[in-house]
């Protein structure tokens, strides 16, 4: 049963620790197949190194039963299917606590737009979250985490597939992309991104943001009809 | 004697190179036999690429005689006979002078609760000791090491399980857990905690700790009875 | 057809990742033979692992038609032909967004002579550009670029080859030298100095440049006619 | 001539790397045959992955004449020696650019005793010198940057092998130990005790050095003649 998108998600699954966004067990990708309305994401608390592809836990996406698979799917399952029933533009999610975009969470900032590395993949700041209601810490509470970056993207009127994550208050980031291994990249960019813009403010801390015509130059030039980064 | 126990101290000291949690000989793990009342630890200055199994020093619990092993036990022996004898729910100990958890302890502050990360491993801040009076100093320096971490804990109220780790002001944190591989688990967290939150101080300097609630959420759905992270 | 230029570029390239100053595709090495007049640039958007000889791109420096290769050049080759035709002692030129020298470059700020290290090699402040105008971003973005850079070192009197690289205002750095080895050298000493700069900065913010004999000692015994550094 | 010594430097000389305290051909080590009177340095600007032992340059200790070796020695070599004239008890030494030592002596600051890591090694600051004046740099400056430095130690009543090195101001550290093996453990030591120091200042800007006693503690119980740490 999605044979090809378990290896998908095995496959970004590994490249977690390969490109050092996490330690232990922590993060875990998904990955969706829209026409079946499943999700394939890693199972809780397995170290990368022991997973295997029929480790990954198949999950319905309209209510979050798991159709096939020996073991629990990762806590933030609920999460997850928030973000690919909302946002269906978006095939594969990341979570990880990598160390810069997570400082970035924990000090409740978004990161701006303080140059073209950051614009080349994310068209605008970075949103960081409000922080969860007491009420929403205690109910459901990575359904609530979630809503909160649905929320939040709706409220700033952004398209997922133009600021391709987010950072949740006090948490650490979610990561989505086209599907499973760009999700990743995404998350890799994220946190060099965010690595440039800490330094950036040690060196300068009145920064104001790059100039929308180079936000608009760099963004689009890779990812707008008209792109020409990259081959045909 | 005690083999297994060896064993399981060797693996956890080969670990602390391998999580550049040390250079040289600094560093040292333990691990305890309730039963038979005996530590294994690491033999003092013996570089880390030469340890073997058989060099793991056996010392008594109640009055530190060494029972087993041709070389010296750790310099910092007493301190961990001191944590084992009072915190009778901890298997294994390691310290370490990591940079990020050292810098912090050399500020002489505890590290608060800015995020999740923090929360799913350490059930509030991680406090920073007192500093030692002259009289600590120049006396059984060791033994009042392993003293003023047990005042700590015994002034705060805290719980061992709950808090797996101190920072001992001016000098680098002991860590420990359930056995030897846990405490270098909860070592290797504690380090990245603390680059994660200095990091955080970087972006904001005013920074309040994290909601009670959200770190009730995380911590107690790793650690509490109905913990829902991992495989059952 | 200029088969060893186009050796010399694909290992110079190769060497990016391998000195940790991109991640995925970024970044871009070129090299020039003058007396064909001819550029040999990366293709755009390529991983690093799958780069050939043959995918490297042949351009032609005075008009920049693409005269050999089946890819299309880095999405920057208008910029390095600009840094071709005006600076004619460089013989390669390096863009990358290494994580210490774009933070410069996005504070806006030049990397003043702080030390002998950076005397080593950049003789005095590496200066970062003005930001480009609205017409200038929408426009002929990549030669202007270029331009912008040439204007820099114009009005400031720098030689390219004591001076070699910059900062590109919001951006990245280019480093160039006389072939596309050294030009990654000095990409590779470029984000040494600028990591080293920012941590003296940390430590002391009000400092001022090296004295003007020091900068002069350390480049001449490297640099100069007179130079004792290395091998004859 | 000397084979034990050379290769002795040689292996010193190919740790800067390994342990990576040098990028390229930055960074030298030597070493002292006292009762012949020699030297056995580095060549200038050969790369580490070159080096061979018949490299290795043979300089006579009283005039600086080279005795032995096809190739020039490292430029630092007046430095040495002057070190070697004047420190009679110490056998090795090694001259990295390593970013957080170098990012100090930039700053024109001395390391003070923030913790115990640093009092385990240096029995108290680690000196940064004065600035060299326009006459010495001028003149012969590498015989001046060792004068600057026995001047730094003289003036403080300080010991070589009790504070096994230095910053040199605008510069960067020079390091030295019984041998050449290790003074590069001690250069290692001195990179680690920088960087904890920059992020203790981060975490506290007000911070005073540890008391005398917990100095005194940590480095007699390595180094004094009552030492307890490692092996009899």
């Amino acid at each position: 049963m999605l044979k090809q998108l378990k290896e998908e998600v095995l496959a970004a699954n590994l490249d977690l620790p390969r490109y050092q966004l996490v330690a232990f067990t922590w993060g875990n990708v998904s990955g969706v197949n829209r026409e079946q309305e499943l999700m394939v994401i890693k199972p809780s608390g397995v170290p990368y190194n022991k997973l295997k592809v029929n480790d990954m836990v198949v999950v319905r996406l309209n209510d979050g039963e798991v159709v096939e698979g020996d073991l629990r799917p990762s806590s933030d399952t609920p999460t997850h299917l928030v973000l690919y029933r909302t946002f269906s533009e978006i095939g594969g999610i990341v979570h990880t606590h990598s160390a810069n975009a997570t400082s970035w969470a924990q000090a409740g900032k978004g990161i701006p737009v303080l140059g073209t590395t950051h614009a080349d993949y994310f068209y605008g700041e970075v949103p960081c979250t409000r922080e969860l209601s007491e009420k929403e810490i205690i109910g459901n509470y990575e359904i609530e985490t979630g809503q909160v970056i649905v929320e939040t993207f709706k409220n700033r009127g952004l398209k997922p597939l133009s600021i391709p994550g987010v950072l949740v208050h006090g948490h650490a980031p979610f990561v989505w992309g086209k599907d499973a291994d760009n999700a990743v990249h995404n998350a890799v960019v994220l946190e060099e991104v965010a690595k440039i813009a800490t330094h950036t403010y040690l060196l300068n801390k009145d920064l104001k943001p790059i100039d929308q015509r180079l936000l608009d130059r760099h963004f689009l030039r890779k990812h707008g009809v008209n792109a020409y980064y990259g081959q045909k």
